[in-house]
This record gives structure tokens, C-alpha cells and sequence, in this order.
């Protein structure tokens, strides 16, 4: 058994566990983002997926203006902003990625409150937060970031959870998440034919919309640097606006949908497209539309769409372990990556603009 | 000569009329934007490359915050937000694509001030909005889109223009732009030769960083769409992370640059580092280092960083447009393609999300 496959077994436990350590701190955070009238996240990488989520979960479930931060316009242009009204949110699963810590010191000079996402309660990231949500993955060895990166999504979801209305709280939803992706993980249904399409694909593809797109990105990723493939990941929109013009017999399209919501039905319509231009395709989640419209079907664990990226990652994070073996690469140490990425190695840590 | 050849070639002019016709709107501009605070830009495809380019332009030379949106919060999910202090701006060639109309017209309703910038003035897009910027790209018949792109970024440069310090006004290094951006057309230096490195490349990939991401971005989707190839655009950063790993001799880097500018440098390392890795690099603008660390190079128009983008793109297209031909494509009519995209094909136009 490899070091990830094991990693992504503990997922439900890790779930549950940063659950437990961070909704009570739903107050603090309340408190600290009084007054402040949107938010900007700050991440990259795998980090960056979570922030997808974040994204789409903050606006529609706490109704808060969100961007997805350029943390270059702070460490290579030195921009200055008035951040007075702006919640921080920066992930950094090791909180050490310089360009992640510099941009989050900007951020407090320019007036901003901050909250620090990371798996290491001593790491700077957390150190120098007003606000440190440290998840509870535990020690993660393998390079590619499973649970680590499911216990991020739920620390997000916690920061939407403690944004919103209280009367419509996550909590519920969230504590279903645990059980939920322990029998989807188990089961293991459509994992083996799914890899078996994978094993040979010449173009692999990976398409997702709203609240699960970055969920379809981390899966795009995960393939990618495991299986040694170039592998796009790509909104339904983008997607539509220029690349399914290429298409066709040689291309391998997985598919990304919760169950519910109002993205489920257009990506079932996209897969039938998908099939007429000669496309295998594979459903990861969806509805029995989805699943019927495709050539391969890995069913998601039960969960609505606002909570699905939790675990919807699961079954495709399958999907890669058992592809990096059958093409005999070691999922635990994909060549030539590192497990905390700098983005400009060469660089030194930036400066505070102000200094 | 083909279409596309032929309004590659219009650029310059199509610029210039473009600067003129919008260079005295920008009292209007400025009156329009009084008390709001921040930027959302809305657009797909071709039109979202000139959005990446104004995101950055208008956080580094208007100061102001700015957010890509995503057009489904507001379609699809049926979000409620409070658009009083914001800016809302609007990208379309056509004018007529229906998710972006929609979301121009929830805008309004959620209190934004709307910009819309449209190649066509009898647009719903143009008229709908507070503020109609018209570009005089004219008629384009290629459905690759060229110059109706770099009029929507000269619009652009407009609107960043009209919200920055007065004294540090764009226009005179705007008005050098139709010139140089002549001359390198003309020349087509370096063309030839990267067509030939192109012409049989397995895996091509496209970076850029910053100012110019948008433009590698363009680059990207042109040649995919042009060349029915998969292609794919990463940051750079979002290269470091992850996808580097895939990189080796089977491929082929486009790396995109302007000739100044914190970026540059780095550009430079990475292209020494992909060569290393076994790649086929070449360089689409940049500096003596970078064009030294590549395999190939095009030289870009002698144009600053800040407004490079106008200008950048034109040696890509000049590339793209005959390792179309080379390959025996017709550029003018890629296979798949309309020229107006619908991202929802068979979806009614969304009503007011009040309706």
C-alpha cells in the first residue's frame, strides 16, 4: 500500500478532526471580519484549488465579494492598496511558501485582517495571521496533497460557515462529509475501469463548473504530476469558448458535477456532445443523467452540491493513486517535484513594500 | 492572403481609430467611476485574455482593486450583491453573447455602474450599459479573433487610463503603440523559424506572467483554435507548481515577455530551466536574456511593459497564421468554431435575477 493510497484512507478522519478544532473558532473569526465588506484569497497550487472553492462557497453561501488574489501585484509590482475593508484569507499547506507569507504581510500593511490556513501550527504563515486556522491532516509524506488538501476545504468552509447566516449554518452538511466519503472511499465503484480508460488516453482533459470547478483543477493536477501527462483542467465555459474544438477520438474528458445543483444538468448535455465528437468520456460524482451520458461513471459520495468538493475529491484521487502504479511510476515521489514549492526559487524572500 | 492575414495587418490602424474615438471619453469615464471602489471585469474566451491584461493594468497604473468575475454567480446560482461601490466592465466582440449581456444587466440591478466594451455599437451589450465604449476594429471576418482583440485592449488601456494619476497618463506610450507594432509586422522577424520548431510539436505549451499573462494566454487559445491542437496556458507560477514536472524533450514552451519589467528576469531563468529539462523553447518578445536562453525567438514591438500587450500579441498571430497554413488548415474558418460563442448553447437568456 502506498504512502498516498493511505493518505487518502485518513481523509475522513482528518475531515473530522479539523472540523473539531475549527468550528469553535467561528466567533473569533466573526469578530475579526466585522466591518470588513469583502474578501482576497491567497494561494497557489494545489492551495489555489481550495481557494476555487472558497470562492464560489463565499460569495453564494456568505454572500461576500471575493477575488482571487495576483500575489505578484504585491511581491513583483509592490501595488498599494487600501485593504482597510478586506478580509485576507491565505493557504500555504506548509504555511513556508514565501511568495504566500510575503503577500500576507503586505496584506496586513495595507490595513488588511488576515486568516492563515495551513497544516503547520509553527510555520510563519500561521505565526504572523491575526487569525491561524491550522488544520488537523496531520504529518502528510507523500508529494501529492490529499488530505491536506480536503482538510483545507474544510477550513474554508468553515470561514463561509462563520461569514454566513447562522440560521442556514454548513454544520450539519459538514459533519455528514466524514461517513459519507469513508463508504465512498471504500467502495472504491468505477475506480478499476475508470484507470483502465485512463491507461492509454493520448489527450486527458478535466472539466468542472461553479462550486466543484476546483475540484475538477485539483483533479487536473493530481494527474498530471502523478501520472507524468500533460493533463488541462478547464472550465465548462472555457471549455466552450475555443478547446472543444479539438475534441474528437483521441481525447479522454472527465467530467466533474455534484449530484444536485444548478451545474449538474448543462454538464450531462456536455458529456452527449463530448460522445458525438468520438470522446471517452468518465463521470466523477453527477446525477444518473451524467453517469448515463458518459462512457465511465466513478459515483461521488452523497453530499449537495455546497459541500461537495469535500468529497468529491475522494473517488478521483483514487483514480490517480491506482493510475501511477498500473503505468508503474511510485505515487509518493512523482519525479522532479518537492513538497513545499517555492515560486521563484532563485529569489529572496521579498521585502515589506513599505521597507 | 488570407483574412486573418489581412486584419493581423489592420491592427495598427484599427488601434489607432480606436484610441481616438475613445481617448475623449475618458471625462465620462471619470464622472461614471466617481465613489466606487473597485473594479469586477466580465467576459469569456478571446475577450477574458484582454480582462487578465486590464486586471493587472488597472491594480499596477489605477491603484484600483479589481476581480475576474465569474458570469454563473450571477447566471446560474442567482447570487444577491450590493454592486453600490463597484465598477462593473464589460468585454464582448460581438456584444451579443448572452451570459455576458445577463450579467451586465444583474449588475445594474445590483447597483453597478457599467462600462461595456463591444466591436458593435447596435449591440445589446453597448446598449445597455451607463457607458458604451464602441472599438473600431470594423468588420472582422476570420472567426479567429485579432483585431477586434487588441481594440478591446487598447479599450482597456482607456479605462485604466481615465481612473489613474492624470500626470502619468498612458497616452503618449498608447500612441506609440500603432508604429512599432507596424514595423514588427512587417518584419516578421523569428517567424519563420518558430513555425518550423512548431510544425511538428507534441505537447505545446504557453507561459507569461503578469502584465503580458493575458497575452500568453491569447496566444495559447489562437494557436489551439487556429492550429487544432491542444495547447495549453499557465502562468508562470502555476507552472512551478506542479506541471513542470511534465515538462521534457517531447515539448515545446512558449515563453511571452515584454522587454522591461519586473518579470522579464524570471522569464529568462525559467527558459534556461525548460532547456535543461530538455524543451524546445521559444521567445515572444522579452530581452537580450531571454531571447538568448531560448531555442527561438520574436523579437516583440519596442513597447514598455505597462502597454506591451497591444502589441505583443502581434508577432503570436503572425505565427499562429502560418503554422495554421503550414499544417494545411484554413486559419480564416477553424473546424468547430462560430464567431459568436454562446457558453450556454441551449439555454434561454437568463431574465433579471429580480424578474
Amino acid at each position: 500500500v502506498t504512502r498516498m493510497a493511505q493518505e487518502i484512507a485518513e481523509q475522513p478522519a482528518a475531515i473530522a478532526r479539523t472540523l473539531d478544532a475549527l468550528l469553535p473558532q467561528r466567533d473569533a473569526l466573526r469578530r475579526l471580519a466585522t466591518g470588513r465588506r469583502q474578501v482576497l484569497l491567497v494561494a497557489r497550487g494545489t492551495s489555489d484549488n481550495a481557494a476555487a472553492y472558497a470562492r464560489y462557497l463565499l460569495e453564494i453561501h456568505a454572500g461576500i465579494g471575493t477575488t482571487l488574489g495576483a500575489p505578484s501585484l504585491a511581491t513583483h509590482y509592490g501595488i498599494r492598496r487600501d485593504l482597510t475593508d478586506t478580509l485576507v484569507v491565505c493557504l500555504s499547506q506548509s504555511g513556508e511558501t514565501e511568495e504566500i507569507v510575503a503577500t500576507q504581510r503586505w496584506a496586513r500593511h495595507s490595513g488588511a485582517c488576515t486568516v492563515a490556513i495551513a497544516n503547520a501550527s509553527d510555520s510563519p504563515l500561521i505565526g504572523e495571521a491575526d487569525l491561524g486556522l491550522v488544520t488537523q491532516a496531520g504529518p502528510e509524506l507523500a508529494v501529492p496533497a490529499t488530505k491536506s488538501y480536503t482538510a483545507q476545504l474544510a477550513a474554508v468552509a468553515v470561514v463561509a460557515d462563520a461569514l454566513g447566516d447562522p440560521e442556514r449554518s454548513l454544520e450539519p452538511r459538514l459533519r455528514a462529509v466524514p461517513d459519507r466519503l469513508a463508504r465512498t472511499l471504500d467502495a472504491r465503484a468505477g475506480v478499476d475501469e475508470a484507470v483502465a480508460a485512463l491507461a492509454d488516453a493520448e489527450e486527458i482533459l478535466v472539466t468542472g463548473r461553479g462550486l466543484v470547478f476546483g475540484t475538477a483543477l485539483e483533479t487536473a493536477l493530481k494527474l498530471e504530476e502523478t501520472c507524468l501527462q500533460p493533463v488541462r483542467g478547464l472550465s465548462y465555459a472555457d471549455l466552450r469558448h475555443g478547446p472543444i474544438a479539438v475534441v474528437d477520438e483521441h481525447s479522454t474528458v472527465l467530467l466533474v458535477a455534484a449530484q444536485d445543483g444548478p451545474m449538474v444538468a448543462a454538464m450531462g448535455e456536455l458529456a452527449a456532445e463530448l460522445t458525438d465528437r468520438g470522446a471517452a468520456t468518465i463521470a466523477i460524482g453527477g446525477d444518473a443523467e451524467l453517469q448515463a451520458a458518459s462512457s465511465r461513471s466513478v459515483p461521488g459520495p452523497d453530499l449537495t452540491e455546497i459541500v461537495a468538493p469535500l468529497g468529491l475529491i475522494g473517488p478521483a484521487q483514487l483514480v490517480v493513486e491506482e493510475l501511477a502504479r498500473t503505468r508503474g511510476l511510485d505515487p509518493d515521489a512523482p519525479r522532479g517535484l518537492a513538497k513545499v514549492t517555492q515560486t521563484d526559487p532563485d529569489q529572496p524572500a521579498p521585502g515589506e513594500p513599505d521597507a
